[in-house]
C-alpha cells in the first residue's frame, strides 16, 4: 500500500473558493471524500464515482441514467452507494494511521516475544509472554473483524490472506491452550505455532511488497525445482564415480579417517563442495595420491559450482523478471482502467461534438483533492503538461497520465534572498562579505576541505593515546564547524537544509549531503564534549561513548566520496534501489524467523558458550562431550548456537554467507543426530539458492534500469514543459550555486520578481521514485502499451492488486 | 573466423552443368573463386566483384564502367584486381587448412614447453627446449611473413595484432639470447618472456572469439575500476572503524595473537571476508566479546559482499552486453553491406523497369559456390523462401538474407526403407518382426530400460567384490547391447547414427543421444572384456582400466535424464551455449598461463611435497621451516605449490574457487615475503571479480535468449515455407517414430515416392547455431534493423571485424 498518501485532517480545500466548474454542493460529498481517502488512484476513481452518484441521482440508487453509461458502471455505482450507506465511518477508521501503526506495533511485539520466551535472551515467565501474545492475537482479531465489516463479505472470504490470518490465529490459540495445559501438567511441550508468527506480517494489507516477493519466489519454484533435480542427479552421478574411483584406494583424510568410502558422506561432501566451503580440503587426499583426481574435482566444480549455480541465477532471474513484469502490467492496467472510469464520470462533451474532455476547473479540483499539499505552481505546471495546446481541457489520454505525473517528484525552488541580506543588506552585500561568499563557492574551498578530511583520516588511524593527536581532534571539529557556518552564511538556510538536499537532489551540484554531514559533525561534537567531560570529571571513560565518537569520526570521512562525480552516481543508484532492498530485508527476516524458531527447538542448549575468562574445562568442547575434538570446538565456534533468538539470527547469517557451514552443520549434527544436517541443507537451498539469487536478480535489474539513459516518456514531457516555460533550473546555474543567480537578480535592483527571472523554478528530482511501484513500472515501461486501458474489466481480475474495497466491484 | 567453410579440393561444381543464367566462361574465374575461398561472406562479395571485373572489363583495371558504379566500388574493384595479379597463389596457401593446423600445433607446442622447462614436470635440457622454442618462433615468423605478403602493406602495419606478434617474437628472441648468455656464464637468469607466449594464441587470425572476449574485458575495465575504487574506500573506512572499535580491547585470535591491532592486517582480513573465505572465523573473537560486534561484521558483509559484488556483476554484465551488442551490430552491418555489394554486381534490371533483381540461375550458382555440400532440395527450399511469390528472381532484401538463411541448419530427412526390408522384405514385414518393431517403439520399452538403468545404478553402488554383483555387470552389458541391436533392427541405421541424432535433433522425440549411448556401451563392453582378460590371465588387475570401466558404467546412467523432457530442455540449452563457454575456457587458460609463469618464478621450490608414505620429518611443514605451525602446513596443503606448471594450474583453480585462498596466500607469503599476497589479490581481482563475472554474465544472457520463446524471423519464414510445401516432419510423426511413416508408405505399395508422402522431409534443427556469431546475432537481433545496410562504408570502419584483406578496401 505504498500509494497511500494521507491527507491532513480537516482538509481546507473544501472551504477554499472554487473558481469555475461545477462546485461540490452537497455537504455529504465532503464526508464521502474524506471517507474514501485510501490511496491516490482509489480516491480519483471513487471520488468521481461518488460525485456522479450524488449529483445526478439525488442518492437514489435506482434511477441513475442507464442510458449514457454501460451496465458495469451502474453496478459499480450501486455497490459504492450501498457501501457508503452501510458502513459510514468504519472505513475511515480502518485507514486511519493510528490503527495501522498500532497493528504494526503489535506485530513487532508478537515477533519479538521470541526474545523473552524459552530459550530466551531475557527470560520472562511463560504466563507473562502468553498474556502478551494473547493480547496481540486479540488485536489482530479485532483488526480483521473491522476489515471484514468494511469490505463486502464475499470479497473478504475470497481473499487468501484473510483466510491465512484466520488460520494462523486459530492455530496459535490452539497451540497456546495445548502448551498451557501440558506445561501445567509438567509435560514436555513445544510451542510449534511460533513459526507461524511471521505469516501475520506477510498477510496484513500493508505487506504488499513482501507478498509480491513471496509470489515471485513461489512462481519461480517449479523452474528452480527442475534445475535442482538435474543438479542433484549430477551430484549423485559424480558421487558414484568418486566412490568407485577413490573408495578402494585406502586413502585417508587429514585426521586419519577413511576417505570417500561411504556413499552418503560423499554426497554430502560434494554438496558442500558446490558451495565451495570445503575446497580444497576435500580434494587434498585424492590430489596427494595423484594429480589426475584433481582433474575430476575441477570438472565437478566447473559443472556444478560454476555452470549450475549460474543456471540457478539465470532461472531465478528469468522467472522473477517474467512474473514481476506480468504483475506490474496488471497493476498499470488496473490503474489506467480506474483513471479511465474516473474520466468517464467527469467528462463533458467538447463544443464541436469531438472527443469528450475534462475541464480545467474539474481537473484542478481533483488534483487538490488527491494531493492536498501540492503547490499552485506545481499544479499549473502539471496542467500545462496535460493541456499542451492550451485548449482549457484535457483528453482521456492526458487525464489518465495524471496518476503517473503526480508520481514524478518536482522540486519547487524559490530563489529567496538570504535572511541576513534582508536583515542587514549593507553588511551582507559589502565587499568583504562578498569575498567570503566567493571564496566559499570556489572549487578550492571543496578541495581544501577534502585535503583536511584526508589528513584527518591519517590522524584517526594514528594512536589516539598521543596527546597531540587527541587534541588535534578539537582542531578538526572546529574546522568542520567553521565550514558549516560559512556555508550557512553563504547559502540560504532553508535550501541548505531542505529535504531534497539529502544526497541526491542536484545530481551534478556540489551542495549535497549537507544535512547528513551537519548531523554527523554536530553529533561528533556533542559526543566528544560529553566524552571529555566524563574523562575530566572522574578517571572513568565510557567505552560506549568513545565507540560512538570513533564511529562518527570515521563516518565524517565518507564525504570525500561525494565530491567525486563517478562515485556519486554509483552511490545514488544504490540509494535509489535501497527501499526495494529493504523489502528483501523483510523477506530475509521472515524466513530467518521461521528457521530460528525451528532451530531453537532442535538445538537449544546443546552447545554452550563460556566467557573468554572462564576456566571451566568444558570450554574447550563447548560444554558438550560430543563435540570434543571436532572442528566446531577447535575453531571455537561455541557462540554460534541456537540458545537464543539473537545468536540464532547471527548463526543464520553465517550460514547464509556459506563459508564453514559444513563445520557448523556437522557440529550440530554431532550433538544431536546426523539427520540434523538436513535442516542446514534446507536452509542453504531456501536462502542461498533461492532468496539470495532473487536478491542478486533484483539488484541487477534495478541497476540496468538506472544505467539505461533513456528517461520515462512522462518525465521528459514534464521536463520539456518546464523548459518551454523557462522555469528550468539550469545545470550550470547550479554549478555556480544558487547565490550567483540571486546576485544577478539583485544587481538588476528589481523586486526579486523581475520578468526574466521568475521567482519559482522547477527541477525534476532526477530519477528518484516516490514508491517502489513507480520504480517497478519504470523497469518494465518499455513493454507497456500506453493505449492499454483494459476497458474490459479483465485488469481487475488480476486480483492481487485489488484494493480492499470498490476496486473490483 | 568461425564463418569459414572450406570447399573441397577440386570443386566439382564448375564442371557440372549450369542451366540458365550467364555461365562463368573464363577459365581464370575458377582460379579466382578458389583463390578467394576464405569465408562465406567474403566469397560472396569477392566472387561477384571478381566476376564483375572479368566479365565487364577483360581484366584491364582502368576502363571499368565508372558511369554505372560509384567511385568507392571502383576503388574496391581496383584493389581486388591488383591483389589478384600480385599474389596469385599465396592467399590460397595462406588459408589452406594445413598451415593453419600447423600453426595451432606449434602454438600448443610453444605453450606446452612450460612442462619441460625448469621448474618442470619432465625436465629437459635447456638447449633442447630453447631449440624447440626457436623452431616455433621460426614458424610464427614464417607465417607472419606469408600473411604480410598476402595482404596490402599498409593494412598489415595498421593491424595491432600483427604488431603484437612481431613485438612478442622480438622480445622472446632477445630474452632467449640474454638467458642463453647468462646461463652459459653461470649467472642467475629469468625467462621472463614466457608470460608473453599466450599473446601468440590471442593474436593469430583464428583467435577472434578470444580477442573479442578480451575486448569486452578491456571495455568494461573503466566502469569496474570506479566501482572497485568505491569498494576499496568502503573497505578502508570499515577497516578504520574496526581498528578503532576492536584494536584497544585486548582481544586475542584463536591462536593467541593480538586481534585487529594492525591496520594493514585488518584491511587484508576484511578483504578476505568479502570473498567469505574467512567467515565466520575472523569475527569470532569480537563476537565472543559482545554480540554487538557481530552486527558490525554483518553490516560489512551485507554492504561489501552482497551489494558490492552484485554491483560488480551488474557493471560487468551491463558493459559486456553493451559492447557485445555494438560489435555484433557492426558485424551484421558489415555482412549486409558486403551482401548488398555482391547484389549490386549480380543484379539485372527487372522487365518492367522495377527494382533490380537477381535471377534464379545466378542465385543457384552462388549458393552452390558458397556451400558446395548443399543438397539440391535444400537449395530449392532456400530459393522458395527468397522468391516467395514465384517470380523467378529475388530482390535485394531477400538476397541479403541469404547469408543468414544459410546459417540455419536444416536437416534433410530421407524416408528410406530399412536395409533389411530391402534385402528380406518377406521376413522383415512378417507378423513377428512387426511385433518386435511395435514393442521397441512402445513407451514401455523406454520405461523398462529406465528401470534397468536404475537397478544398474544400485548395483554399481554396491560392493563389486561380491561375485554376484561382479557378474551382474555382464547381464547389464548384455541388456544394453540387446537394446542397441533391437533399435538397429527397427530403425534405419543411417538415421539412427546420423550426426543430428546426437543429443538434440528432435527436441521432443525419444531417439536421441543414441550415438553417445552406443559409444559408451561398446566402450564399456570392450573395457570390461579387456579387464576380465587381464584378471584371468594373471592375478594383475590394471587399476587404470578398472577406473575407465567404472567411469563408463556410471556414464551409462546419464541416459535416464534424457528421457525426461524438462531435463532435456535444460541440458540442450547448456550444450548449445557450450562452444561459447569454450571461448571462456581459452581465456582462462591464457590468464592462468601468465599467472602460472609469474608464480613459478616467484615461488618455485619454496614448498615441497612429500609422498604419503614418506617418513621425512620435513613433511609436517612442507619442507620449509618457515611453514612450521602455519595453517598451510596443518591443512596439508603441501601439494598446492608452484613447482611445476600442472600443480600451478591446479593451485590457480583452487584460488579461483576462492575458499581457503587466504591460507594459501599467507602460506606463500610466509615462505617469501608479505608482499607476495599482492600476487594473490591481483589474481583474485582479475579472475574472480572480472573474468568469472563475465562468464556468469554470458551464461545469463545466453540462457535468457534460449528461454525467450520467439524464434528468429528468418527461421520462422523458413519453417513456414517448409510447412507450406508440406515437407515438414510433424512432431507427432516423430513421436510415433519414423518407422510408422515408412510403414504407411509401404502399405500404399508405392515406390516410396507416392504423391502425398514426399521422400524428402525437412526439419529445422531446433535452435542450434552453426557458429558463435550466429548465436550472438540472435542474442541482439531485436535491436538490429533489417533495413540497415550500411551503404556508406561506415560498417567497415568498425575495423575489428574486418577480415585480413579486401573487406575494408
Amino acid at each position: 500500500m505504498n500509494l497511500i498518501t494521507h491527507s491532513r485532517r480537516g482538509d481546507p480545500l473544501f472551504s477554499r473558493g472554487q473558481k469555475g466548474g461545477r462546485p461540490l454542493k452537497h455537504k455529504s460529498s465532503q464526508f464521502i471524500f474524506k471517507y474514501l481517502e485510501f490511496g491516490q488512484i482509489e480516491v480519483l476513481t471513487a471520488a468521481f464515482m461518488m460525485r456522479f452518484c450524488l449529483q445526478e441521482m439525488d442518492a437514489s440508487p435506482c434511477n441513475f441514467p442507464v442510458s449514457h453509461e454501460n451496465p458495469s458502471v451502474c453496478l459499480f455505482v450501486f455497490v459504492c452507494v450501498c457501501v457508503c450507506v452501510c458502513v459510514p465511518r468504519l472505513y475511515l477508521r480502518y485507514n486511519h494511521w493510528i490503527p495501522k501503526v498500532l497493528l504494526l506495533f503489535f506485530i513487532v511485539v508478537d515477533l519479538s516475544l521470541a526474545i523473552f520466551e524459552e530459550p530466551a535472551v531475557f527470560l520472562l515467565p511463560v504466563a507473562c509472554t502468553m498474556l502478551v501474545e494473547l493480547l496481540c492475537l486479540l488485536v489482530f482479531a479485532l483488526r480483521l473483524t473491522h476489515y471484514a465489516k468494511v469490505i463486502p463479505r464475499d470479497k473478504f472470504w475470497k481473499d487468501p490472506k484473510n483466510i491465512c490470518i484466520i488460520v494462523t490465529l486459530a492455530l496459535t490459540l490452539v497451540d497456546m491452550i495445548v502448551y498451557g495445559a501440558l506445561d501445567a501438567a509438567g509435560c514436555y511441550a513445544v510451542r510449534w505455532s511460533r513459526v507461524l508468527r511471521p505469516l501475520l506480517l506477510v498477510n496484513v494489507t500493508e505487506g504488499r511488497q513482501l507478498r509480491r516477493a513471496f509470489r515471485s519466489i513461489r512462481n519461480a519454484l517449479p523452474q528452480i525445482f527442475y534445475v535442482f533435480m538435474l543438479f542433484m542427479f549430477s551430484l549423485l552421478i559424480f558421487s558414484l564415480m568418486a566412490l568407485k574411483l577413490l573408495g578402494k584406494r585406502g586413502l585417508k583424510t587429514i585426521d586419519g579417517a577413511p576417505y570417500f568410502t561411504n556413499y552418503l558422506e560423499i554426497v554430502l561432501d560434494l554438496y558442500v563442495l558446490v558451495t565451495t566451503a570445503n575446497s580444497p580440503d576435500v580434494m587434498m587426499p585424492a590430489y596427494n595420491s595423484s594429480f589426475v583426481f584433481a582433474v575430476f574435482f575441477i570438472l565437478y566444480i566447473l559443472i556444478n559450482t560454476y555452470i549450475f549455480m549460474s543456471v540457478f541465477l539465470a532461472v531465478v532471474y528469468n522467472n522473477y523478471k517474467k512474473y514481476l513484469k506480468e504483475e506490474v502490467r496488471q497493476l498499470v492496467r488496473t490503474k489506467r482502467h480506474k483513471m479511465a472510469r474516473a474520466f468517464a464520470v467527469l467528462q463533458e462533451p467538447k463544443a464541436a461534438g469531438g472527443e469528450p474532455v475534462v475541464s480545467q476547473a474539474n481537473w484542478n479540483q481533483i488534483v487538490r483533492l488527491v494531493q492536498p499539499g501540492i503547490s499552485n505552481a506545481h499544479r499549473e505546471l502539471l496542467w500545462s503538461v496535460g493541456d499542451d495546446d492550451n485548449q482549457g481541457c484535457v483528453g482521456k489520454l492526458a487525464f489518465v497520465q495524471l496518476a503517473d505525473l503526480l508520481n514524478i517528484e518536482v522540486i519547487t525552488l524559490k530563489s529567496r534572498p538570504h535572511p541576513l541580506q534582508s536583515a542587514f543588506p549593507a553588511f551582507y552585500l559589502s565587499a568583504p562579505s562578498r569575498l567570503v561568499c566567493r571564496l566559499v563557492q570556489h572549487r578550492a574551498f571543496v578541495v581544501a576541505y577534502d585535503l583536511i578530511i584526508l589528513v584527518n583520516a591519517v590522524f584517526i588511524g594514528l594512536d589516539e593515546e598521543n596527546p597531540l593527536i587527541a587534541n588535534s581532534e578539537w582542531a578538526f571539529l572546529a574546522l568542520y564547524l567553521l565550514e558549516i557556518l560559512l556555508k550557512l552564511y553563504v547559502f540560504e538556510p532553508r535550501s541548505f537544509f531542505s529535504r531534497h538536499n539529502f544526497w541526491n537532489c542536484y545530481s551534478s551540484s556540489k551542495i549535497i549531503s549537507t544535512r547528513f554531514d551537519t548531523i554527523i559533525v554536530v553529533s561528533a561534537l556533542i559526543a566528544t564534549i560529553v566524552n571529555s567531560a566524563l574523562t575530566s570529571s572522574g578517571n572513568y571513560t565510557s567505552r560506549q561513548i568513545l565507540d560512538i565518537v570513533f564511529i562518527l569520526r570515521v563516518l565524517r570521512l565518507i564525504r570525500v566520496v561525494d565530491n567525486i562525480q563517478r562515485f556519486r552516481a554509483i552511490i545514488n543508484t544504490l540509494i535509489r534501489i535501497g527501499p526495494a532492498i529493504l523489502t528483501f530485508g523483510q523477506l530475509i527476516i521472515v524466513v530467518y524467523y521461521i528457521f530460528a524458531m525451528v532451530g531453537m527447538e532442535l538445538f537449544k542448549g546443546k552447545v554452550k558458550f563460556y566467557e573468554e575468562d572462564s576456566s571451566d574445562p568444558a570450554k574447550a568442547y563447548c560444554g558438550n562431550e560430543l563435540l570434543r575434538g571436532t572442528a566446531f570446538a577447535q575453531l571455537n565456534y561455541c557462540k554460534n548456537n541456537f540458545n537464543n533468538v539473537v545468536s540464532s539470527y547471527i548463526l543464520l547469517v553465517e550460514l547464509t554467507v556459506v563459508n564453514q557451514w559444513h563445520v557448523l552443520s556437522s557440529g550440530f549434527a554431532a550433538v544431536t543426530h546426523a539427520s540434523a544436517r538436513l535442516f542446514f541443507i534446507l536452509f542453504h537451498i531456501m536462502v542461498v539458492i533461492v532468496i539470495i539469487n532473487i536478491f542478486v536478480a533484483f539488484v541487477l535489474e534495478a541497476f540496468f534500469v538506472e544505467y539505461s539513459v533513456d528517461k520515462s516518456d512522462l518525465q521528459t514531457s514534464l521536463e520539456r514543459k518546464i523548459e518551454e516555460l523557462q522555469l528550468a533550473v539550469e545545470q550550470e546555474k547550479l554549478e555556480d550555486n544558487l547565490v550567483n543567480a540571486m546576485e544577478t537578480a539583485d544587481n538588476e535592483q528589481g523586486t526579486g520578481q523581475s520578468a526574466n527571472k521568475p521567482p519559482l523554478m522547477f527541477k525534476i528530482a532526477s530519477k528518484r521514485y516516490r514508491t517502489v511501484d513507480a520504480l517497478l513500472q519504470r523497469m518494465f515501461e518499455a513493454d507497456l502499451d500506453p493505449e492499454d486501458f483494459a476497458e474490459n474489466d479483465d485488469g481487475d481480475d488480476g486480483g492481487n492488486f485489488a484494493n480492499p474495497a470498490f476496486s473490483s466491484a
